[in-house]
């Protein structure tokens, strides 16, 4: 199933079929029959009803008629009820009459979405577990390559390209935790009826509720949820939260793949009007997803004004906004695989851009060393001068002030890298949980 | 061409062929032939590149390919290109080498949403005529309809539908040509290759981008815009602001057609639970659009921030959400055609309900006819009295105060809401463009 | 401290102090002073400077000054740091070359905003337990007081008040619970240096962040987050969920309060033209609060893309963002707890516009009951005949097939709304964590 | 007036002073004042009235109070005009009673807010003014310095520093075109009453709206419009897309300001760390503006959605918002001109960054030179190849297909940007409306 051309960037062949109108189906289907089949152990209505239902496949229904019937009432269920109830009828007409029994639209579609949610998150999962993977190998791998920091798109003292990736890490396995934790939250069945009280069943509603998750698979909430929205919320939020945080990953690769600084490279894709040349893809992918989610969170949050106990119009925008999200989210994960798995380091460039600076990184250092024995005003003059007469370690070892101040060995050793890393290695087991 | 059930409710049939694969392909394929028609009438290719290509149809392509090839290179220009080379080369093996002839993806793909832009406007405008002309008359035919008017959901004192219509009237519209605006501006021919400067064409660039323009239709801007986005984002954004428009049309709508207040009715949609309801169908619909549409805009503006002259993710951001944006936007002018169309009036609830308020909605009335007289401190408390011992006529009747201060006919017409209209009707006509 | 006039409507008093000039340059002291007394502690610095340092007072610092200033570097740290150096100065001018030792700005203002962020979770969490009490108390006072559902803004089968409003406090609740959670997770020490390796310390500095937190009473993360903007992202993004959650409890309210419905009524204010007015003034506070929140939502998502070690811009967007979130949140709780504090309750109201339905709210209950009897679809043409022929009661009782399917029990009970309330108080409990 | 600490990234003093508490309070204090003015003419009011109203400050309010009881009410105006009352009260308790006479809440607060953008109106044009010339003499100080364009941050072929200059100048035009336009629209009284009609005028009304504008100096419209907010909401959208767009400039300068591309350096500022570092301080707080104004946008049009007369949150909610809007754009407007006016420009190090690449963004035009002859494929694959032996100019002539198919002149000529800037020049002049 691929996704639509308008939109094949962002939307993986996986993710597209996940809410192709097959799928949409199938979990409406699913609804429908597991509540029959939930029903009918209860005794609440004939096992005909239930076995009828069973019988039924998700390609027997003409989804462009329902998408059209749908907007006459502002709701898919009520279509799809009716074709439901009218193919049971073929099977058996006296089953046909408990079709959807009880139970309101909201219920058949809010359900119907959790189901697809839940496959959803299990395919998350996998890229997930491949991007720790290749996150964590990548942060070991390159545990030694020291590289300029960046502070502002500017120059900074150095740091590792192992600890940087670590940081990575940590990101992306936060954010994935916060989506996991909403996942467990999120993924209740939706069951109230008309009014969220389940009055059709007279007092064997809760019952039915358990009956209908275990068919299901899905939790339990301590109630209906109709206008209630929070626990997808918190899903669509954490994706929100974690396409950023792969975008700020994506954001680092781009920059450190611009040719003028060369320290990685993706595997990238070509251009059409230059054929040697080779760009960013995947994290192009992840930035124009990153773009977007901000806005389809606000709009899922926009739609939170749920009136009453059935919105007009909040509840009505979901389905394309989560669909989208999480749609955007898989993707930009999908296309993070790619790019971590296939990143090219160039240690040396990693180098040879921080000896560019000629020893200005280290004004800090040096700012250290003297401030205490000549005063941090004078010190901040003396090294601001030397950087401008670069290299510094020689400026410092021309300038009399700082010949003094310092010894030949900690002249010499100012702008060694590897003598000005602090806690990056530290920090990077941290990170990935190795100490 | 139906929707995809996952977003069916917010896309009708016509959008979603606009933005389908086999209209996307067609938008392409025509910007392809466009162009080495001009380049052949300018003697840059062989006129033979120019024939293979316009024997071509959008249907030879194998969508699902093209789709899943262009995550790899970030760009579906790439294998559209591929694909239509080698289509070319099976006609005449020649011509292929003149395929997309100097041309970059963006120019391509921007120029071929531009094309589908051109497109949406005309569907939109279809909507927006019928839906100017059934406010129109819907302004008309109530102009005497006397109703509360409401502020913060609290009865005010009166006005009248044919009022209310018009401002939506004066809403719908102002809107509208606000869109039409940007459809001027945005359908302008994106070309300008690799750089921006059209360098295949040596001095040649500025001659084509006007031969391009002729073939297709379309405006020229000034210079290519390949990364500055304010054409589109124009027009994005002001479908935002229609649609937030039609939103506050809908809303009206959805409450004065509470069972409660029941001033007016949609043909309306059914529910699944319950047999004999009546939904406001429509007014959901243009209430889900325009709450998702700020998100939208959002997620376009942010993807503005386009770097240097072609962007790693901003751009590849756009598609999807102008799409959305374009289809969401005319989904709800295409509900508000159909809501407005089908509204029923009822003037004798609206009468009641105003009576319902015992003449309270007129206490401002009474305060500005006793405050000269009385000081308009003294008249407020006196009126707030009145108001609770309603009706306020006979209170103000029963009170010595007030029967000094007024005239019996004062008192008498205090409640009469044909006498304070003001400049409900003026203002209606205005609206209207009738004076 | 009041709020602006312009942001009035938004921000308490409590509010507006916490983010106030006063307030913030209080946070910032108390970084430097605090990081200064670690160091001492750990014989980085002297003692004296450390002493220095505390011995200042956040009005000794010209906050427009500090303003103005900021502007030229993008940063408020480097005029802060360069005005506290200069104060330290005139106490004692060794100690000021200890100022700020080994700190990066980012250090200083994150921290500096976590030390408000921790004022604020306080100052919340008191709002969210009275509004908890408050909800608690509302729904048992009125678990009896059985009212129209509405679905759609239109009439459904019956709930009652009570459960109504324990779903308002398990949506109040739950995402009270994921703020509280994010606040767990936002409230450690930002401490990082120049590249986020505190290399400035040698390897001792996360024995210093250590020491740093305790003094500050902040949690301390695995490594500093300069660029990974997860952990505050996660608050705002909850803050936008619990804002749009009580926006569903005011926009309920409001619902409720319309003169047309009347079952509910906050205390409310007046009106400038109409002096005997109620408006639903703490709902309209609510409402526009979760009108603005999904949108800083969305400012805070888009600036998480932050590049390497430190951002140039998405960082320096964060501030106006976190504050207008946190104040909006608690601006709409404490509007939250004067409005369900003062809320009133017409249970009568409530029972007469059930009864206004004439029973057609009991259609679902009717068929349900005749279905299974004469067929559902036959059921549903009975019932909706019935349904405009209301009372229902009396129109089945006068249709033979009803008469006969029913016994004339069940057609007397069919509009009892005590027999049609389901699991309401079942759910109701629940969600009070009753059971 | 200075920003508060908060805020103050993003707020320049003059900013600061048109929201402030006494701007604000003037602006108020102005449409009453220009109210009674109006219909003392008009004879509706005494005189005398209008002359103790024109005797006031708006420093005799105490805007602190006034924030705070503007939350109980939901709305400023009835606690200032209530003070206005009563401040008047005190000079002459007759004409008290005429204070607001006939206005509603939104009268005063809208046009308030419409006085204050008209002042932020010509702050802003004056910022426009100056970045348009900057940038004007930017494009034509450096027409002649040719560097690479860069797509997906890679090379490209050459362009030139002042096309380029004069893409930015054509954005920053349009867009501020579109604000311009905006504002035209948007600076109109408000003026309707408690129910949009003015009823409490009779049918003078429109006549006293005349007056009231004249002394106001603002447009009137057709009609009142308090709940169609489609004029204010085209003047935040356009303010959201211009910023977005000086956002794409201060990205290209913060890019090109890199230190490994070092093409153009911003005055900048420093970092408290580094003493010698300079960061693109002024594109920091563009960014930071562009970061935060898409959600401001949506904030915006989510709160369109306002019911019947006069909204229930989204008014409310609208303030803060506008305000926030117009001082973001101001902020990225002023730091822009510093930007752009403190630009130093090293076209050395463009000409060497584009040598660096080794003729490769040549490429294109060696295929479309070699294409015609050999084949486009044929071309691609020797062209490709080439590349990777770099140069490219040494590679082709070493190549015995190229060397035949190509002159030597062709050859010698194929990395000399000079010979491929194509229409570089045309369209820089188009731009800045030089043919």
């Amino acid at each position: 199933m691929s996704s639509r051309l308008i939109e094949c960037l962002g939307i993986t062949e996986e993710m597209a079929g996940l809410f192709s109108d097959a799928s949409v189906l199938g979990a409406m289907l699913c609804f429908e029959t597991a509540l029959a089949a939930a029903q009918a152990r209860l005794g609440m209505i004939p096992h005909s009803a239930a076995e009828a239902l069973a019988r039924l496949r998700a390609d027997e229904f003409d989804a462009a008629a329902l998408a059209r019937d749908a907007r006459h009432s502002a709701t898919l269920a009520i279509p799809f009820v009716q074709a439901l109830t009218a193919r049971v009828e073929t099977l058996d007409a006296y089953s046909s009459g408990f079709v959807h029994w009880g139970a309101t639209s909201q219920d058949l579609l809010d359900t119907a979405l959790v189901l697809l949610l839940a496959e959803a998150r299990a395919a998350m999962a996998v890229h997930h577990d491949r991007l720790e993977n290749e996150l964590r190998d990548l942060s070991g791998k390159h545990a030694g390559a020291i590289m300029l920091a960046r502070t502002l798109l500017q120059p900074a003292p150095p740091t590792t390209f192992g600890y940087k990736a670590a940081g990575w890490f940590g990101l992306v396995r936060r954010s994935w935790r916060r989506i996991d934790l909403s996942f467990d939250d999120a993924l209740v069945v939706q069951f109230g009826g008309a009014a969220g009280t389940l009055a059709a069943y007279g007092d064997r509603g809760p019952a039915l509720v358990i009956e209908l998750a275990k068919e299901l698979k899905l939790g339990v909430a301590e109630a209906p949820s109709h206008t209630h929205r929070d626990r997808l919320a918190s899903l669509v939020a954490n994706c929100g939260i974690h396409t950023g945080g792969l975008g700020k990953v994506a954001l680092d690769v781009a920059l450190l793949m611009q040719q003028e600084v060369a320290e990685v490279s993706e595997r990238g894709g070509g251009s059409s009007a230059m054929p040697n040349k080779r760009n960013p893809s995947s994290a192009a992918l992840i930035l124009a997803a990153a773009t977007r989610m901000p806005g389809m969170v606000a709009s899922y949050l926009s739609g939170m004004l749920q009136e009453h106990e059935r919105a007009a119009g909040g509840w009505q925008a979901e389905w394309p906004t989560v669909a989208a999200a999480i749609q955007s989210t898989a993707g930009a994960m999908s296309a993070a695989v790619d790019m971590i798995g296939g990143l090219t380091v160039n240690a040396e460039r990693m180098r040879a851009n921080l000896e560019a600076t000629h020893g200005s990184v280290f004004a800090e250092k040096a700012v250290m060393l003297l401030g205490p024995k000549m005063g941090r005003r004078a010190a901040q003059t003396l090294v601001s001068e030397a950087c401008r007469n670069q290299p510094l370690r020689d400026a410092l070892a021309r300038n009399p002030q700082a010949a003094s101040a310092l010894t030949p060995e900690q002249i010499a050793a100012i702008d060694r890298p590897e003598e000005y890393l602090g806690a990056a290695e530290v920090f990077r087991r941290r990170l990935l949980d190795k100490e």
